[in-house]
């Protein structure tokens, strides 16, 4: 349909087992409410028989009663959510390194990622000064001293009164704890310095040289219970070669692991991403 | 919906003017008909205030009967058609160089294009030898002593009893009137050695290598009546350097090439290509 | 040889004619100055019969005691070059967009490009606030109500006092005049906003759109007098599809922008790169 | 210097403890033999001190005389050897998959490989045709029945008369004795089904589909002892999503397979890798 950018948009996301004439029946309540399609894609994984579709939808509606009516035509497990499609807010945590961070405030600033950077958060003090260049609070919350849960109890302390859609680790160089991550269930975004599940853990670059890899990655992903091992967003690569030394393929890769980083919370901020099990559907 | 490899399965490829509900209707008509939808992809062009959709369906069914009851849903004005789906049968033109041709017949031999080859039309007979290795027929059909319609009656003469559904140009190095393109109007598809719409024309390799360019790239499209220029279907590239003469960059480009039209193919076999104006629509 | 980052570290660019014996000649004038050699690479273009060499030098020496030896041994007619190594110094010029300019900044801040900027210059002042973030001065220099001569050596009068290595432009969407550009020979870098040398000049997303291409691009070269036709130093294309409009393509294609003109100018500065006639050779 | 198809071409590799002034003694031992220097790539590996360096050189010369002359200005620890430089003969060993092979056929029979094939063996018939088809002997060695180090002496058995100076291994999906491999040191090139050192051992691209990633790959290496461990010459990959399955991965997969085996191949052929350790300068 022609695209009015006065009125609002909203992304439907359903996600049930798969049945026949599930497109007609969810388009058709759509259309019954008078509700433009923007765009729809839909995706079918036949091994699991589970059915997905993003539809981004434009006109005025009540939320509940066009929900209701879709769950008459759904079977009744279903994991469908209306998203609400304006600007989101992130917290993001850093330790030293600035590159991750800096691609995101300077997208943010110029416009490539509509997402409001609510505040960032460091176990050292090193990027507070070029958070602050953006105007955007710097909370250093440092794990000196502290134990893993009472570093986590003082980070949450200062990231839970903003409330962040989503956590974005940019290089954060913790591990989080299950109690921790439960708390942002499929909300943290994380991304890891290596072609994953390639040199899982600490120092891949390292890993990477020794090993005389010709490509080396980096990938984002949902951060679940285990070390690197959540569902995956976005992953890419470059080409290296016997010319680069361990920390210039760790230069190399810093590259690879902001534009990856900032592509997959873009693709996130867009409602384009849908978890299911251990992997993604990115539509 | 679960996947039977046992039912037929046919592509519906709706083409018309925007409008509101298309996706309702259309989907409608298939759950009516007690079709299965394998795979639904939709996109519309908001310029053009155009809908296209490709739906993969499965299950038995009558045509006329089915389009007769999308035409009662769709706006009067629309190109819907629904494509058997089946193996299709191309006809291979080419002139002396073997890479493209050559990629065609072992992925047709191993099976990862699922093609019928009826035959490959040479202007010269170079490639007579390695055609025939896969007991596929080569007619020769020499353009010399013969002004450009009368070689292309030649050409058509033992093409045209093949029946084709397309002509597949692998580096044929002539130029089609539009008579001979109107013969088979989106039908023609080609490779050309360059990343369109750099370096239209002869010898783009010479042209790369003294611009000086660092990618060179090849362009699978369609052919129409202007050289070079019908809608485009899959491009790629590489990377080259100072390293690369103009015949190095000639080979190193083959590659691209012979990848770049067996890919655009596949997509054109698969139903997933689409044509508007002049460009495509590769869902 | 072994790595001290101690010694000072100077590059010697060869360029003549080729000959026999070049490489051991050289390569023997340095040995007896007891230098070590860090990196070698050497390029010859059979075409021309032209011989390049980069040569990575580490140790004291006498610089114009250690060319004339030097020239000794070399053709006559040469074009061999000591470059002293250290950070180089330039003065970047920009219009309205920021996602190179930031890019630059970013990479200069946290050292990922190995640059003093001295100065930002933009013939809008938009991007005042971003440059001044990071402490660098950033002039106004408006062409309103300035023929191109009145303007240049507007902005010639900002710019000369900081004695820049390198001109950046940085989307600054001006086109020099031949006597702005014979200031800096092959010292001034553009990013053009496409994959040259196709869609040329003005709106390459919108040409690109209309053309249907599946892959854009940016292009980073020196400047000389032609508009988009300097030697050309770093390529880069990204794929994209028939759901991007013209807008979406340029939005795509920034991040190809800026990371091209970023990797470009590492590369200068490096003195990795040599121009001759309107090609480069990048060691 | 000018190049001259006509004269013999040969590739020197030095390979020894780095050293001040490598590079002027051996050019100039060249030199001193009246030699043409075509291309010169040198590179230091500064972790290990080690120096690698490749001349490829024309002209006529004895090669003991020229090796003893550079030996005298080597360190006596060298692993320095001259490459004829001619056309060199491979044995490929399959299984079932023609992808591999039908590339090595095919662009040997257009001269995209300067390779003579001089057989292909097979633990099972089924490539046999296929083989034939290019006039190349094919030998059925099946394992049936047979212990591995019967099978590999039945293998040794055919393949050692033919002198090969590599041996490709097709998608061959035994895994090697390491005394077979100690017969042919780095000179088994294998693919590889996935990017190394993901997906190591059976079936990677099931492993892939169901860790849900992004990218899938391929590398070509030599083999040594253990299963997917030797030095890697060349990988690649291609973007993947979740429209892919297990089994779609694994065709999509083939292209690069292939591609990086016959672009490794014809690195090894070119005399353009040189393995130490576990890993390899591709110059």
């Amino acid at each position: 349909m022609t695209v009015s950018l006065k009125l609002p948009r909203r992304v439907l996301i359903t996600d049930c087992a798969d049945a026949k004439g599930l497109i007609a029946k969810i388009t058709g309540v759509c259309f019954d409410f008078g509700l433009n399609i923007i765009k729809n894609d839909e995706f079918v994984d036949n091994t699991e028989g589970r059915f997905f579709m993003r539809t981004e939808l434009e006109g005025d509606f009540d939320e509940p009663r066009l929900l209701s009516a879709l769950y008459e035509v759904l079977p009744a497990q279903n994991h469908t959510v209306l998203k609400p499609g304006g600007r989101k807010r992130v917290v993001v945590l850093v330790t030293k390194e600035a590159h991750c961070l800096g691609d995101l405030l300077m997208k943010s600033y110029y416009g490539a990622l509509d997402v409001e950077i609510a505040a960032v958060v460091g176990n050292y003090d090193k990027l507070a000064a070029l958070t602050e260049k953006f105007d955007i609070p710097f909370h250093y919350v440092s794990h000196e001293g502290l134990d893993r849960h009472q570093h986590e109890a003082a980070l949450l302390e200062v990231i839970e009164p903003y409330g962040a859609d989503y956590l974005v680790l940019a290089k954060f160089m913790r591990v989080l704890t299950p109690e921790f991550v439960a708390r942002y269930p499929n909300r943290i975004i994380n991304i890891h310095h290596s072609f994953l599940p390639a040199f899982i853990g600490a120092n891949p670059y390292r890993q990477a040289w020794e090993r005389g890899v010709k490509i080396i990655g980096a990938t984002a992903h949902f951060v679940n219970n285990c070390l690197d091992e959540g569902p995956i967003i976005k992953q890419d690569v470059i080409h290296v070669d016997h010319n680069y030394s361990a920390l210039e393929m760790a230069r190399a890769g810093r590259d690879v692991e902001k534009s990856v980083l900032s592509r997959a919370l873009g693709l996130v901020l867009a409602d384009k991403v849908v978890v299911y099990g251990n992997k993604t559907v990115v539509f």
